[in-house]
């Protein structure tokens, strides 16, 4: 039997699925997990797809197994894990042979491992893989983080088992070092900003107009064939159209409001901040989502203050739901423009060069954010370079014509009680953004009475101090 | 001539003022600064205060000058000049011997401060001081963070410096380690918000109602004598009814609206994310401070997206007024419940055990969020433990009183264009913090549908699946 083309560690659900992915795609491939009945397992249920697939009992039997130089994706739990499979892996591989993490690490340690492996003669690679369960089963979007020379030598298979849109692989370097998984991190954050906002929508669905959720799921399958087309509002149409089995009533409304999360919406949230870039709509998710796990603050809080109003809408409801759809379009647009001037930024700070047009372009299909939207923003970020995506022509047009509807949202939602902070964090932003003389001529006067921490002026360069006299009471 | 009774090392602005009021207080004090030229200056000018003060050519004169065991307080820029003068402090110091950070320090450096001191005799004091140059001269609140022995040692001298409240010194132990610190960085958190939230209602009635500067100046001034009296109101209306001296001019209005920042609002934001804890408010400001340093966008923003329309309002402008006050108080209380919720979440997280209504009360002057309002926040903490300031019965009947006003000030300033992004943030954790039922039920059923992540059920307990099917499309 001749030797597989790549190895993978650790079988569980993502890895299995990947590991038949790529072999499936052609591509014989060595498996390894730390109990080899796991292993047997999966060799056995692999199907046809027995041949193409090289059982390992141990981690030298696995190096063994592979046509040097020796690609071995590691896809277990992330953090201290990832580091024992490393640590192993050193002992078994040579010169020139790469290691490909692939779970979801923090780009911190992914960068901490580029480090502690040079000079090692091993190369490391930093895989953000998005797409759940599914998506590393029959196509993911793959962002990869390594040198050019690494990537090369996994690029083959990577095209191979990605996503495709319209025949185009949604799987490219992202750039050296942490990038890739960095680029992985922002997706997760906007994916929280994408679903807090339709969230949003769906709570003045449901407590302002009062509707049932397969009512609401039908507006979110209409909305799915306009411009909001997307994986995340196609499945918001489905999982409000289906009945609880136990119950015969509406499955959501029998899910608990608690959600949970797994980081990468807080890790996003903390990089913007250290990079000085706004990310408000993903930090409202997050928020969001934290103070939906207080649910027995939330219920004190609700009988200290008395229950909402509800289903007080009275008006037009065709004019609402046109409002609704651009707002959540609206929102959107902002929320994606926060999320790459983040990864625009961290490019700088890291020297990465992260290519802003290929990043939306992998997006378009496998991963969670997969939308016809990501088409738009791949061609607005492929002509000349705009300073956000707020500036891309296609952007101003988009945001012109829907940016009235966010504002009518927001303020019938304001008064009634219905909470909407991502979408107004969304419209903060491109308030402040798109307001050429701003108010913070007064928090420099502040700053400089209280601090001397002076200011500029606007008719002329240079420091200035008030007549206050610095600090004067 | 007696031993001097603590020590001060750099004698910039702060340090001199710090000086100064130790020894009026009556506390002889050794002073050092790295420029044998800038003590010298320091001692000249000490007027009536030199005999109180010793000057130090050297960091050993310095050490020989105090009475043991010896405080030393260094008051220098925070980083690594703290750590060179800590260095050099050891070669000097004994046993017993106590070194005090009174600069802004990241409170994590303050840990690792203390940490490194550990086992060497000495003792370590990371200590906040809000009040600017000002305060620090005529009484600044002071957050202390070390042990109850150390503190104890120069509790006096720091009762005596500091800030009154009627009567009460506004000085006191916040914890261990780096409490005192911690406290501090989100005392400028809640500065952050506090001046955003002045700021969008200066522009709502600037640019909505198109007030000159001096009227806007005078409703704050009145504003400044109700429920919103505070240091940060009465300055606003000081520096609003300011004239340019160079050209007569309302001062504001000849001042660039592009706000500096000095990072504690941002190390704010991101430990509220280390702890999961959200602080909403304190982001739109520390964002709205980023927008407002990219000027050039700004600008070029407008040009695409048309000026904003200005001076629209027709309503009832003592309704409106009425309105504006409510709604900055509003976001007053969400912004501090949030401030405070992340102090109570940091202080369970490293066991420091912060005293949350004396942090109220030490600022209740001195420092620049001093207000009558604190002192309402001080006795809501000191009753029953309450697991929100808007669960505090108090605080409950006073934002039952204002959200509605927020509502509308929220809804008509979103539709006229007016950017209220901190205001809204403050809105949005309200309405999500009261609301028994949310919307993360369908946030669970999505992440059910594309991650099999599982929910909780409303009517048994157990994690459950949906009868999509893990991941099927």
């Amino acid at each position: 039997m001749s030797k597989a083309e790549i190895g993978l560690i650790g079988l569980g659900t993502m890895g299995s699925n990947l590991a038949l992915n790529i072999a499936e795609k052609g591509h014989r491939i060595a498996v390894y997990n730390r109990t080899m009945a796991r292993t047997e397992e999966f060799a056995a249920n692999a199907g046809p797809l027995r041949d193409m697939v090289v059982p390992c009992e141990t981690i030298e039997a696995l190096a063994e197994a592979i046509e040097p130089p020796r690609p071995v994706i590691i896809m277990t739990v992330a953090g201290t894990p990832v580091d024992e499979q490393i640590a192993l892996l050193r002992r078994v591989l040579s010169a020139g042979d790469i290691i490909i993490d692939a779970g979801n690490a923090n780009f911190r340690d992914t960068m901490r491992r580029f480090a502690e492996l040079e000079g090692s003669g091993l190369t490391f690679i930093g895989m953000g893989v998005s797409g759940g369960e599914e998506g590393a089963r029959h196509g993911p979007s793959i962002m990869v983080g390594g040198t050019e020379q690494s990537y090369r030598r996994i690029e083959k298979v990577l095209l191979d088992i990605s996503a495709k849109y319209h025949g185009e692989p949604c799987a490219a370097l992202m750039g050296p070092n942490g990038a890739g998984h960095f680029v992985k991190t922002i997706h997760n954050g906007i994916e929280y900003a994408d679903m807090q906002m339709i969230a949003e929508i769906y709570g003045i669905l449901r407590d302002g107009v009062g509707m049932a959720p397969k009512e609401i799921g039908e507006i979110f399958a209409r909305w799915n064939e306009g411009r909001l087309n997307s994986y995340l509002i196609e499945i918001t149409a489905k999982v409000l159209a289906a009945d609880d089995p136990k119950t015969g009533r509406p499955m959501v409304d029998m899910i608990l409001d608690r959600a949970g999360q797994k980081g990468t919406g807080k890790w996003s949230v903390i990089e913007a901040q250290m990079l000085g870039v706004p990310a408000t709509a993903i930090e409202a998710a997050v928020a969001a989502r934290v103070l939906s796990s207080m649910r027995d603050e939330r219920l004190a809080a609700e009988k200290a203050y008395g229950t909402q109003t509800t289903n007080q809408f009275t008006g037009d409801r065709q004019a609402l739901l046109a409002d609704l759809e651009l707002a959540l379009f609206a929102g959107k647009i902002a929320a994606y423009a926060q999320g790459f001037a983040v990864m625009d930024a961290a490019s700088r700070e890291f020297s990465w060069d992260i290519p802003l047009p290929t990043v939306a372009k992998i997006w378009r299909a496998g991963c969670i954010i997969r939308s016809q939207f990501l088409g738009t923003l791949a061609e607005a970020f492929t002509g000349e370079k705009v300073a956000n995506l707020l500036m891309a022509p296609a952007f101003v047009e988009m945001m012109k014509g829907a940016h009235p509807s966010l504002r009518r949202v927001i303020a019938g939602a304001s008064e009634a009680g219905l909470p909407v902070p991502a979408l107004s964090s969304a419209l903060g932003y491109f308030d402040l953004y798109r307001q050429g003389r701003g108010t913070s001529n007064l928090l420099q006067a502040q700053r400089d009475f209280f601090g001397a921490h002076g200011f500029e002026r606007v008719d002329e360069p240079g420091a200035f101090h008030g007549p206050w006299g610095s600090g004067s009471l």
